[in-house]
């Protein structure tokens, strides 16, 4: 088979590698209908995280059941399905707390922008859809694989619930991704911060009450106005970074909740936190914990994801895709083999 | 009257002070009850914060009304109150949210440990209790003022609820209220860390399940085996240094919260946090949010908070309170006029 392998920044090649086959008994291999690019690939592509030697790349799928191990119960060969860029058991200790994504017996993928993917632990990472999916509801499947849930942990880490004021803070895929999520669980207000007219557009076809495209204090300012001259119950930390972590704790109002779901680095002020009484939780998105609800919602035609999707591309082209992400000409690139 | 005042480092004297006086319409004046001393005024005793003139100390208290002003509607001259060591207005946008303790109107107190005390917005910080209470119940009264009411605050950070494992770091009057308030939330384990007999037997009183009298890893080891190899469910964080912030983090399973409730020094690394999924929430007790649920409890004996005050002495004597909890002789002490 053929699938996108990393060589180094800027270099993303579509490449013969082998069939993946079933090792453990609880393994399936799935034909991939659609893949896609994450903002998290980006940073080797950028040179910001290195690439040791040529890796294959990508972690988001959906797909069709070609191979199931002899232990595997949930799926067979045929079943369209979905699953998260984490694997999980679903019966640890962790998984039943809902803590997918720190499951005992789970972890990572890499090599997911190819024509087949092998999937551990596939009863406890893919659900099979109800029947086969039309072609326009692959973008919003897809959109399951990763962006979607982790925008949903952001609203679920921050505790949006109805009638909540929520902020969010990032207009990428996972941020206008979080707006719905905030949309969904019943905030009645729910500001998004945007400065580019294409994300500004999403955010309020997925229910954005409000859009601010102004910075750093002058946005601060504009969501005090929009709550009460306190800050919002919620915002969703979409992007990860220092800047974005300090705009989260002046936009939320005392005793209120961030949720972060951009990959932080560095130290956070606790004593800030402290005596704003201001929350703060999230992480890694536990996919598995939220797909069933998710997978029918989008099933239903209730929520459509796949918008964020604006670019499409065909798989053997991903070096292309990430250049459009890259340039920021895409929010995010869908690809099909 | 006479009341404590601080000078300087283990110097608390009794001492003439003027009657305080009805300043603004919604001030009441009490006549104290009963005052106490509290883990954070021993910071200027012990010299770790400074005293730069003679000040007034103390901000927990209970006492019957003596004075209100015009505005006062809901306590009346002869009532026995309970209230919190903020005072609160109970109607600004925040209180309506219960973030009481960051009440946009609210502020704290400096001299309670006095024979009368001015209590602002006295309508929204005050409680009148259901009649005259038994002496006997004055300790667990006079516990809602701070202590019992920031262990809540801990335990409902944390997010306790029936059925979770959770472990109270700090062993002082906060933490074992943190171990009656995660019992009464419904927590199935508790599991309190103290190395000190007396402290131990209060806790195991409060409903502990478990005592783990070890230190740093061998106590981290302990909570693991009695939580399924992962952690608990929630931490009460009732200390303030970073040791017991590091221990909270190494006690807590992933997805789960630390509530945080120690008044905290420095930094957190927050992608330790991260990729453990672990929620952190908490700060200054709401302690007029929670005050009508746990005075009911009191009231109707269904608590007994008041069993933290190990050491009873006549206000007259702060001095000699001050000593005995520097020096460890007493866990809270309890002063009378």
């Amino acid at each position: 088979m053929r699938g996108a392998v990393i060589h180094s920044a800027n270099d993303v090649r579509y490449e013969d590698r082998p069939d993946p086959v079933i090792i453990e008994p609880t393994d399936a291999v799935i034909r991939t209908v659609a893949a896609c690019v994450c903002g998290s690939d980006l940073w080797r592509f950028r040179g910001l995280a290195p690439v040791a030697k040529p890796t294959p790349i990508g972690h988001e799928y959906v797909g069709i059941v070609e191979l199931v191990g002899d232990a595997v119960t949930t799926v067979k060969p045929g079943d369209f399905v979905v699953g998260g860029f984490l694997h999980s058991d679903n019966t640890c200790v962790l998984c039943e707390k809902g803590a997918h994504a720190n499951c005992l017996h789970g972890g990572g993928f890499n090599g997911c922008q190819a024509e087949k993917i092998r999937i551990p632990n596939a009863d406890g990472t893919l659900i099979a859809t109800p029947g086969m999916p039309d072609d326009d509801l692959v973008p919003s499947l897809l959109a399951l694989s990763d962006v979607m849930c982790t925008g949903w942990h952001a609203a679920v880490a921050a505790r949006v619930q109805p009638g909540s004021t929520a902020v969010v803070v990032g207009d990428g895929a996972v941020g206008l991704s979080g707006v719905l999520a905030a949309v969904q669980l019943g905030a009645t207000t729910v500001i998004a911060l945007s400065r580019h007219a294409d994300r500004q557009a999403i955010a309020l076809d997925f229910g954005a009450t409000h859009i601010i495209a102004e910075r750093g204090e002058e946005a601060i300012a504009k969501v005090r106005e929009l709550t009460d001259g306190v800050g919002a119950d919620c915002v969703l930390e979409c992007v990860g970074t220092e800047d974005a972590r300090l705009t989260a704790t002046e936009c939320v109002r005392p005793g209120g909740t961030i949720g972060l779901v951009g990959v932080p680095h560095g130290d956070m002020p606790v004593d800030a936190l402290f005596w704003k009484n201001i929350g703060l939780a999230g992480g890694v998105a536990h996919v598995r914990a939220y797909l069933p609800h998710l997978l029918d919602l989008v099933w239903k035609r209730e929520i459509d994801p796949g918008k964020v999707f604006d670019l499409e591309l065909p798989l053997s082209e991903v070096q292309a895709a990430y250049e459009a992400m890259d340039e920021r000409r895409a929010i995010k690139v869908l690809l099909r083999p």
